[in-house]
């Protein structure tokens, strides 16, 4: 009776969230954030072809360049129950649209925290998107294979890709829509693996003008994350890792321990070849914070019943209830009503 | 006193969409569209360093790649007025921010639309933005220097650029905010010269899928604006081109005809060396247009007394004058209540 309870409890705090398909905002806008302006010099002029049959023009590369600045969108309800904003950060090779419509076309977490009453903005890190990137950055551009996430990301169990949709095999009970996958990948951006002070150099000024917040991060922005949370621990009120690729530094916990933190790792994460040692850096993490005293929270999905989700549970078919998950921590922490 | 009662009437028009702050949304989203699937072989393996300190790993940059896709936006407003879809597309070196919050944090285009009651969708062209990019375009990216727009965009006559904000030169009256000129560079991103024919492709799949409706273009999209028009007549029931760099195909004009057509031009455009040939495209396409008996309406802003105006009217001071000029003519054509 108390299981039935709880589940009918569940069903009816889901409900209006679902229902609610409105949105009421106060303001929504976007910004550049930070950046630097460089000079190249000693570059030959080139010729250049603008128009397909055109006359070539010359053009000169020297000369004074914007770099390195991140977009920011936000998003401000009219029902604002959040008490500080929420930034949502992506991780490699993507951009906010993580956050938007899911890959199977139905609402995404920014919807979510939008309709649960947070001041929500969403940024592409300094380099991908709409930030804009610049040739001057150190080594190349990397793309992802198409094929790679699937399995790299939990989608299918290693050995499970095939070029044919037909023939690929998902993880048993997966959450991740397979037929949407094309449609993932079309999210993808370029990516530089040299870049990682000048991203987290564009953080730090968002969370110096936008913050005191809340920071969720995904995947690689977990490291982004607990460095601008070493950086601006009195900035950053709490933090959401959703399967974090690092942990922060156990040498700076001290002063960071104020801040709450919760950690959420999908499903067959444990076992995998290379998400039981992703994995370990945030047990390691989680020990380390708990023994200083502070206030973290590892939640594997699977052991509280929520099973069959990627990497990519943001875009799960059960999203809402990770959402729902996150949500309920933060009302816990005082952070929202 | 006729006179007096225009300026009253037009004093009343404004007042409701700048005293109205809230945005009432019944959804809002995004996508990609378009794009395939190709193959890269006979790359040699990489090293790559993914964590600075770590371990280079190896990186086999053969196989299949998705690219060519575009990112679209969307906005639906609960209180819907336009009869059909409007789309919003931006020029070269940028992305849909260009509609977003203008450079002095003042909000732009896009917020007057879904305001007036647009189901407004906007995209970053095929390459730019959020759309990400290949490295198998062919030729090289390219940026614009720092000083470049400030003269090519007509902030300041030829010859004004200073490295020094306080000795930069406006033209008389200017709209364009000359404070938040290092804002706007911020926006933009590397454009290639190569690949039109995958942005027009891209926006075409775009126009399959939520038109009929009404585009909007400023500068490069000017063309691809006809081009679409000109290859779907049917779906592209108006245009509105804001300083289109060209004209569309006067060879076309009898099937495109159908589908009425508004040029918005700012101020010191005619005389300018560089823009009064631009403009002479606009001319000689309109003369056509009309001569076929096709309905295309070409405003000089400072002939209907609106002056001051850049090539990036949409963020300059006056933003919203010259939105409503635009409103006014959508509703003048039965597109909007």
């Amino acid at each position: 009776m108390r299981r039935l309870l709880t589940a009918a409890a569940f069903a009816l705090a889901a409900t209006p969230a679902l229902a609610q398909s409105n949105i009421a905002l106060r303001d929504m806008g976007s910004f550049h954030i930070g950046g630097r302006i460089i000079e190249i010099t000693g570059q030959p002029v080139k010729e250049v072809l603008f128009t397909p049959g055109g006359v070539p023009a010359k053009v000169d590369p020297n000369g004074r360049y914007q770099v390195e600045q991140m977009y920011v969108q936000y998003f401000l309800p009219q029902n604002k129950k959040g008490k500080l904003p929420l930034l949502l950060w992506h991780g490699g090779g993507l951009s906010g649209v993580t956050y938007e419509t899911k890959p199977d076309g139905k609402p995404g977490w920014l919807n979510y925290f939008i309709r649960a009453g947070w001041d929500t903005y969403i940024s592409d890190a300094m380099e991908r998107g709409r930030s804009g990137w610049t040739s001057t950055f150190k080594g190349e551009a990397m793309a992802l294979p198409f094929n790679d996430p699937w399995e790299r990301f939990r989608m299918g169990p290693p050995g499970s890709w095939n070029d044919d949709p037909a023939k690929r095999v998902a993880y048993p009970g997966a959450q991740f829509p397979a037929e949407a996958y094309g449609q993932f990948m079309k999210q993808g951006v370029p990516r530089w693996v040299t870049t990682d002070a000048e991203i987290v150099k564009a953080y730090i000024e968002l969370v110096d003008k936008v913050c005191p917040c809340v920071v969720l991060v995904h995947s690689q922005s977990g490291s982004f994350g607990y460095q601008v949370l070493e950086a601006r621990p009195d900035k950053v009120k709490a933090l959401v890792a959703v399967e974090p690729t690092l942990g922060g530094d156990k040498a700076k916990i001290a002063s960071v321990k104020g801040s709450p933190i919760l950690i959420v790792i999908g499903d067959n994460a444990k076992e995998h070849p290379r998400w039981k040692s992703i994995r370990q850096h945030s047990v390691a993490y989680s020990e380390a914070f708990k023994a200083a005293g502070g206030d973290i929270t590892m939640v594997d999905l699977p052991d509280v019943g929520i099973k069959g989700n990627s990497h990519m549970m943001m875009m799960d078919r059960n999203s809402d209830q990770i959402a729902e998950l996150i949500q309920k921590w933060l009302v816990s922490k005082g952070l929202s009503d």
